[in-house]
């Protein structure tokens, strides 16, 4: 950490900051400049709460040189994490898988159909919300317990590994019990208790990253997870709020290769909540895996047009047949390939 | 709701939006204009998931003219809401609390000695948290139920009412056994199983604005809690995720009219959180006053540059007193005065 | 400016930086701290271009510890910086001008009953646009130098000083010949031509902070025209882009404390484009004042619902009125008075 | 246009709103809901000024149903408009033209050394600044016509076409005597002068999007060139101001397949720029490809530790080759070409 001084600072500003880093336990180290002092703080563990220095006399700003995170980033660990959620499905390494699926788990016809539609397509996960956290109470908000069962029965009858949502700590066991991964949604970011409480699960656990979330915020809340003891972890890009009404969020595709930089975790593009309309998941899902994604998570319903939700936003299962085979050659292009359905996918039942 | 067609959509393509708009329960009535249809939906009770016809062919635009939420609008009770904290400690009506206090209760003589400062210049109720959100898991968590002690405490020494935040279902029952109001932080603005727990707990809340939370999803949050029967809900703006790193937030002052326009709940600022800077703290204060604010929470702390978390932004007692001497002229200023201690606050024991 | 090595860099790469920086002709001084090396820059005269360094081999980041701007700056000159745009009517003192008047000069009738109104009511000067950037080429785009001559005739009339905005080099000529103040436009902010040829006009300069802009950019646009020779510059805050619907922009009153603790120039605040809505402009007005403002800016119509451009946030005469004693009731509050008509006016005509 | 009067709007507010659209030339439609009344305005040429309505007693919202650009829309003209700045580089078709080349224009050996890198590499067209906006006054401003001409020397010897910054009225004619394409940058985005004066120039213009510019304000600074009867315009993504400081921009590459469907012009990404750093321009030139970009625009110096701006962001030689052939592979994945050099060049000297 770097404590810059102000241009008219006094010497006795520059002692007190001094003498209130070696009370922090730390080293004090000064840097008189041409224009300016600037004290450095030697030792970080990454605890020291900056805040207390910021206010003090004197002081122009407060320089992290130090990254707050440390069990996530790539200086911990050189070598990518593989996060590997059921047999063959494997993310951080050269596959990619893609999980699809509706929003919500709706009822048994519309997720078997939608299992059938997306393993037929070339998908390995599938994705659907029991428990859905909705802007609104009024709104549709799952199918909870039966949803789960559906899920379950989905992977019995495809061998499809299933990711779910969990909004609460209590959620999180029972999601725990039927998926195969657990999923915090945007607005959970950083809902610690739950973060801490999926850490303690042993559990493979997506992140998603907030709507106004930087990067080292979302590492942050993964740092969480790991100190617990739990590092399989994946992280998710599914867009930031963005102040143009022409689409639901602003994708930021650049995450992917930011976290490859810092990180050892994988990271899954959601390309359609990043976009939030149908003709738009189609070129952002091929940009995200030029970027280096992953992993990706596309929503696909067997009927968009009766979805109880994110309607606008779900392809037509024949719209993502064609997606995944454009998917492939892309993959190619960067040297990496969609994960094959069946891979290690050995205990499929006859449906 | 108004369902805008594309220049060029067919008349099967309206013909299939009205057709989906009657499954849905509602009326369908199509407005030919002179570039483009539109077909207005008659009869929105709030819970039409537009997405469902956003993706239909032809469509070019969903538009929202009913307001997503209810009870908290302001159409649907004119007048203001009175939320008593404590005895004379009223927000939404002429009156303007200031709440003040730590970042976190770190002491007994820390939280006491704060609780004496604030109450001397004048503020009504005393913030500290005993549960903190932090970024990093390595960041002190706060004192847990040993900090609500230490509130109680405070509270029967100088009669200040007291407001402190709660972080999952679990805590807020616990917080709600000491706190006069429970706060749910920006970061659990959207964790629903956390609203509808507070909702069913008869306590006031204040539910603090999220960094990137339009005031039309603040409201929501709101009708959460309403919507189990809790209508004691105060709002706070404490500053949105901004891109300049000059100041902490970005600190939206206007949501206050703009909130007073639409809901009859009343809203307070925080402009320490707003802007994280102590010497911008002051300014910002008399702004939100001016502003038309039902309250404040400033953070003070009786020795900033030891605190262990937001000193930067935690005024010292005598700033804190000079501020309030302000303030008082500000309300008068603009029609409203700062709640007097010992309005209504008689159980008040001699410390 | 301060090089953050990467924990991993090699003794190689950090006497490449080393190196580097001597040959941009700075004095290199590396810094190993417990984690990391560090190289401070030393006599950084504010023309270093980071982005050679931040680039190289086992470079982290490079941190900015001089600020890029010099003669804005209050290190540059500590007092207050005095502009007054005609007898009497000073920005940055104790005196808060109030500037009000239609969004552009749409006829004689208008302009002059605007600036009737105006000067009723306790405004010293008068805005309204004859050049007018409008996003969409279809709309009206001022009067042109018929509009200047309006405006230089309710001058005439009313003794009100003149603003109005110069779109380019050649219209900036024009409006010097004209106006008592020249306003750059926020889309304009980083017009670095236009700014170059207002800093050669000796006339004063109104700079609006565009819609994305920092602060630190808007003190450097300030620095062009301080550059040129010209320190007559007011700031002007007027909302920054948001991702809200609800409001026009997101205006952000923090800007004022934040320019007065960095630059000796004075900031005005704009609440009709910072709030877009007319309710909204006489508390975020007061607001404003309360701040700090050196200056407001408001839009005045005397029929607001027959105005060519921003119909919807200029405010009537008669709320107009009603707002002025509210703001000297807040301004008073402060510290600081309006500016009373005729302070220094002398030379006004009788209409 | 529609008008969404509030839920206690009265009869009057209802005619009063009905009276002033026929005032304004078009016919009012009121339209009764179940909870509140709506007026539509048929009719409307582009040219309402809403904001004259939005302020009007009753009235909730304005609801704009037509798109404020005309002859940039695909409902003007429905297939692609193909820009070509050079035989055979042309923008909007199957081909993928990439512009690559340097921040600025430095010496004669600089571009020529540049130049003939990036055309061994496959680029077709030359990028460099000779006029630079820069953020600071004091930072190098370019070499101005003398940077001219070495781009035409460049051109001579390369054959390569010439893209390069104009930065106000009088610089666009210039620039337009050597360049084959003249760029708007992100700060002159609403630069009106400077748009209408490239639109009388009848020479191909690249619009850079500004960094809060929404696709619609992109879109209808385009309309202010082909109004002025210019139609051979490109649009570029260059990213948008972000809160996270771990990237220069946020690269919002939804624009592309958003502007495609909104527009027959061809959009074209800056990845150097979008992102700001050198390891993140090749996954993220290749994601613009995948998502449907028109054209890439990449910078490359010869020795990027030596350049005297955006250093950072310049990919070596070596690197830029190698990313040429990764964007060969992803363009024919998605069913596209590079654009071959020597397609249509013809007019090659032996250098």
């Amino acid at each position: 950490m770097l404590v810059v001084m102000q241009h008219d600072a006094s010497a006795a500003d520059v002692e007190d900051v001094c003498r209130t880093i070696v009370e922090m336990g730390y080293e004090a180290r000064p840097l008189p400049g041409a224009q300016r002092t600037a004290v450095g703080l030697v030792g970080n563990d990454g605890r020291v709460d900056a805040s207390r220095i910021e206010g003090m006399a004197g002081v122009a700003q407060v320089i992290h040189v130090t990254q707050p995170y440390k069990q996530v980033s790539r200086e911990w660990r050189p070598e990518n994490t593989l996060v590997e959620i059921a047999p063959g499905v494997v993310f951080g390494g050269r596959d990619v898988p893609v999980i699809a699926g509706p929003c919500s788990v709706e009822s048994e016809e519309q997720i078997l159909d939608a299992a059938h539609a997306v393993k037929a397509a070339g998908a390995t996960a599938l994705r659907g919300g029991a428990f859905k956290p909705r802007s609104s109470p009024y709104s549709f908000q799952g199918m909870g317990r039966r949803g789960l069962e559906l899920l379950d029965l989905a992977r019995r009858k495809t061998g499809l590994a299933i990711i779910t949502e969990a909004l609460d700590v209590e959620g999180a066991s029972l999601v725990a019990e039927y998926a195969d991964c657990i999923q915090i949604g945007a607005r959970n970011m950083q809902n610690y208790s739950l973060l801490r409480a999926v850490g303690r699960l042993r559990k493979p656990v997506m992140i998603k990253r907030g709507p106004s979330a930087t990067i080292t915020e979302l590492l942050l809340s993964a740092e969480y997870v790991l100190a617990e003891g739990n590092d399989q972890v994946i992280l998710c890009e599914r867009g930031l709020r963005s102040f143009d009404p022409l689409t639901r969020n602003l994708f930021d595709l650049t995450a992917i290769p930011v976290v490859h930089r810092l990180s050892h975790l994988p990271i899954v593009a959601d390309p359609s909540h990043g976009t939030g309309l149908r003709d738009k998941v189609a070129p952002m899902a091929s940009a995200a895996v030029a970027a280096g994604a992953d992993g990706l998570m596309i929503e696909v319903h067997p009927r968009p047009d009766r979805a109880l939700s994110d309607g606008a936003q779900s392809l037509y299962p024949a719209q993502f047949d064609e997606l995944m085979k454009q998917l492939h050659a892309v993959a190619l292009a960067v040297g990496r390939q969609i994960t094959p359905v069946g891979a290690g996918n050995v205990a499929v039942s006859i449906g």
